[in-house]
């Protein structure tokens, strides 16, 4: 059928089931077509398309809550309230949203991108229909990858025990990104080879009959044995420890198994699990065969091969970079030790892996627990390599503070996708970084402004012994530049002068160094002359250059691909009158005060005024170095 | 014994069992009588004087590592350990701390005071040593409470998965604080109760044998039950699920029990996880009997009568003015939801959960589910109200960020114990919250001057429903200020002159507003004359009046009890230069960069000099407005 034509997801309710398969193929055919040229969470995606029917005919969205953890496994949910006719707009500026968005629809209500927040949400919002007295389903759909995230094993503990009425999909690909790890995904396992719990449940009842009467201490155990069959050992005992009514597996591509299931949960009261068995990448076989996730979010891609649409890269994958140098200095180092939380695949750390798999910990999706096991590695004398995306290390704020920097340990935060990452959108942006770690006690912050001052970077962060020490760098790749043979040390809290200049000084690192290059010379043009400053570390900042520009009085620009509020410009001006120099000119660039949402990198910088031509103009106005008001 | 005496704790490896009573009962007494003087956590330490007394004669510290999770528990490891001595100064400025600190003693290996951190530290210890090949036990010990943070279930995932050697100790007193809450400590209840394991595993094998033989799907099920003996219903099997021996229950006063399981877990591979049921305030009956968390930690008390001292106070506690507050305000508001991450007594929410049970939520120690479950009843139009703690609420940073803030949802956040705070020390001082808060999108952030400005901003903050909204205040008790009986909202972004002047400018807020008007009154009596105000809005600031300021040309002094990188002062600076006032003079009071130690509030503030003598040689400092550099 013409996906374009839904415009409720009550159309499935009245389909026939060869109806509901043949528009399972159709969305799947539609999601290959259109991701093919977007790019976007396919493996994922495919993967639910049944599953995602099914819940829009047995439940009422959105009376009915459809929570989807983690969110980008939406899209089939997209198709069916009414998106489809954006797909070709899928994560591209001022297009449709990768992740569910509450001002695309009413049936998105409930905002995800990180994982492991749905069932805590789930929670809120089933607290406050218990006290409206309303009846809708709350139906959060979990990952057995997000299952394992601290945070939703809390609301585990805290739903089992309130005995809350939702209905919990655990959608169990035996994936998060890449492959599963962790004891839940064992029990997991288990539980998918282990049958039918109803039908367990019905044969032990038979078979305890059967055990001949006995008296004593024997007789006990007998009725504690027949008490407890709701405990049984082949099927969900761990969740219906936790509280939960547990059912199945189902077969999450059996049209009839999910109803059978989802209908008895309905009919069911406290909170259940319907454990739903599903194939990520279902139905496109370069995404159905993938083992190690390089089809849970791609780029555009070549539908007959399966092959990507490779955008010509000027350098090295930043990742890559930066874990294969880790990896060059384990060689000589038994220090090292890599850490990642369920990211083998995006951070490049698959050659690290395979040469040194007892040093490697995938600890799954587990971010608090990744910082504080290196923070443990650290205080045994290991050097531990956390590589970890900026957004996601939001999640180990405190254990950033609280375990590594105020215990002063030697651990090596490698902090990936900094800045803006483009499509994923606001939910990734890793714009928050240095606000939040600039005011960590004993923490060295710093970017690198191109992939060989990267590989030095990573090799003073290994041979520093003075405590934690984080390495922020961009998505995406390297500028292209030669990559020196031999790795060197770069003296802590320096900066260093790109471009010399008399007029005005532009401090900046990383990403906006080419801009604030490119600034000056459009600015050279017009006859005036630019200092240009690699401000690489962001703490310690170099305060000997500090003083000796602060007291040239020449104006300022900061710029930085981060939020202004608390950033390296305010570390600049705190600098600058903590030392008494009141009268200098300072202006900062950067991510002003709001979330921003997706599109590309340079969309997205254009939008916000960070472009050479901004830094230009910016300059000539503070070019007359006079206080403009007052 | 001689407390004092106590060197090393090997001396307990040659005591007889009669020895060591007398040693717990001695350990008791001068528990019991030090902290009548000091205060401190009287309650988890009367509980674990055996079982630390049972570690330290079954381990070697510190080769074998024992790790005491909270670290509020690590008292009588202190005693054994040969700081007896030091105990008159527990929790005094420069004194012993009141947990786990590496610089005390080679047998603290590890640094606690927020919860459920032991397991990730463990693991760490655990990897090292097996990469360098040494053979140390490594120890966690870990309360039932701090066993449900999402950090702890994450790192038992990781432990049961990778199955590696560590004796976990589960100390099980039924309390976390308050009493435990979750779907853990129900299963926990159900194992104190059960019996010891290896005596069901017995039983079951024995019971098992009877079953007579039958044939087809009835004898496969037969066998699974059978090969699954493990999963055995009545002992461990949550952990067992998870991938651990487990041991237990153990009677934690018992030196026989815990020894003989001690040394049976010694002999295991992979994780053992050995379930030690205590009793809290162990042998103070005030503090046995205590069922509410009273006794959980407390200041001085008369030990005959086991009340407490009560110092005299001008003011109500700030946790029971915003409760109350919100109290009153919910018998007319049905939106409201209170919700508190295990801090019922702390926060002083009694006496809303004794009126409006159904609408009280004590999620337990887990504080990033407490946050995301606020997030989810506001997307149904409820008002929750967050009762948090500013050091546990860096463990939400993500769901503030993601969740909350994102989707500018109208969560009240009361963010108590803000500032410094005391004899808890480093690992508890509120004093990163300004500058982790302040650069996420759409928050609101304010601090009340005194408890008549707060309950209007908690009447304030119930009433805006424009998104996030957050209320900072200290510990302890108000000024003792008169209350108006009609609750009046302040408008947002509003600050207020407190005093005028006409050579200089006090910006600040909350706790600090007193040392501020006091140096003003030092000041006026020099002939200089300050104007003061009450910043109340940290976001939004008062524009209107920063401009004013600003353009009047006087000198500004920022202060604030809270971290200078990013806080308050800063966005001063950053309005400052984003304004044009290049030439204002500025400087900042606060908390350096480091991390700050126990003692007084008052010693505290004396040590990093804000103090009204610090204040006023300050403005005498930047009186003259004149640049000073260069
Ligand atoms: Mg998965
Ligand atoms: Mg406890």
């Amino acid at each position: 059928m013409d996906l374009t034509k839904i415009e409720h997801p009550r159309v499935v309710k009245t389909m026939s089931i060869p109806q509901l398969k043949q528009l399972s193929a159709d969305i799947r055919r539609f999601l290959i077509e259109k991701l093919s040229k977007t790019g976007g969470h396919i493996g994922p995606n495919l993967g639910v398309v049944e599953l995602t029917i099914a819940l829009h005919r047995e439940f009422d969205s959105p009376k009915d809550k459809l929570i989807w953890d983690v969110g980008h496994q939406s899209y089939v949910h997209k198709i069916l309230t009414g998106r489809a006719a954006e797909f070709d707009t899928l994560r591209q500026y001022k297009g449709l949203s990768g992740f569910p968005k509450r001002s695309e629809s009413e049936h998105d209500v409930w905002e995800t991108g990180h994982s492991s927040t749905s069932l805590s949400a789930a929670m809120g919002m089933a607290i406050a229909r218990d006290l409206k007295g309303t009846d809708e389903y709350i139906v959060p759909i979990i990952g057995d990858g997000a299952l394992t995230g601290g945070m939703a094993l809390e609301a585990l503990n805290h739903i089992g025990h309130e005995k809350t009425d939702m209905i919990v999909i655990l959608n169990d690909n035996e994936m998060s990104i890449a492959p599963n790890v962790g004891a839940l995904h064992n029990i997991l396992g288990r539980l998918r080879t282990a049958g039918k719990y109803q039908w367990v449940k019905d044969e032990l009842e038979l078979l305890l009959k059967r055990i001949p009467a006995v008296g004593g201490k024997l007789a006990a155990t007998a009725e504690r044995l027949k008490d407890s069959l709701k405990y049984l050992l082949v099927s969900g005992v761990f969740f219906e420890e936790l509280g939960f009514t547990y059912l199945g597996p189902v077969d999450g591509h059996d049209f009839d198994d999910l109803f059978e299931n989802l209908r008895y949960a309905k009919k069911m009261k406290g909170p259940v699990l319907v454990h739903v068995i599903t194939k990520k990448g279902k139905g496109y076989s370069p995404a159905e065969n993938d083992k190690v996730g390089t089809w849970h979010g791609t780029g555009p891609y070549k539908i007959e091969t399966g092959t990507f649409v490779k955008t010509k890269e000027a350098g090295p994958s930043w990742s890559a970079l930066v874990s294969e140098t880790v990896r060059r200095l384990a060689r000589t180092d038994p220090r090292i030790v890599a850490i990642t939380p369920a990211m083998p695949v995006g951070s490049k750390l698959e050659g690290f892996a395979s040469e040194f798999p007892d040093r490697m910990f995938d600890v799954g999706i587990a971010e608090q627990h990744a910082t504080t096991l290196a923070a443990g590695l650290a205080t045994q004398g290991m050097k531990p390599f956390l590589a970890i995306y900026s957004t996601f290390l939001q999640r180990a704020y405190d254990q950033v503070v609280h375990d590594v920097c105020r215990q002063n340990l030697n651990v090596f935060f490698a902090i990936d996708r900094a800045g803006l990452v483009g499509a994923d959108g606001e939910t990734h942006q890793g714009v928050f970084d240095i606000a939040f770690l600039r005011h960590v006690p004993n923490l060295v912050l710093m970017m690198p402004k191109d992939e060989n001052e990267g590989q030095h970077m990573v090799y003073t962060a290994i041979r520093y012994d003075g405590g934690p020490i984080a390495m922020r760098f961009p998505r995406g790749n390297g500028l292209g530049v030669p990559l020196d043979e031999e790795l060197k040390e770069i003296s802590i809290g320096t900066w260093e002068v790109l471009r010399d200049g008399s007029d005005a000084v532009i401090l900046t690192f990383g990403t906006t160094i080419s801009m604030a290059l490119e600034a000056a010379e459009q600015l050279a043009r017009d006859g005036v002359s630019v200092k240009v400053v690699n401000a690489r570390f962001l703490k310690p900042m170099d305060e000997a250059m500090l003083h000796e520009l602060l007291a040239s009085r020449l104006p300022i620009l900061t710029i930085e691909e981060a939020v202004l509020q608390g950033g390296f410009g305010s570390a600049v001006l705190e600098f600058a009158h903590d030392h008494g120099y009141h009268q200098a000119v300072i202006e900062r660039m950067g991510i002003p005060d709001r979330f921003i949402e997706h599109g590309s990198v340079s969309e997205l910088l254009r939008e916000i005024g960070l472009t050479a031509a901004h830094v230009a103009d910016r300059i000539k106005t503070i070019m007359p170095r006079k206080q403009k008001r007052a």
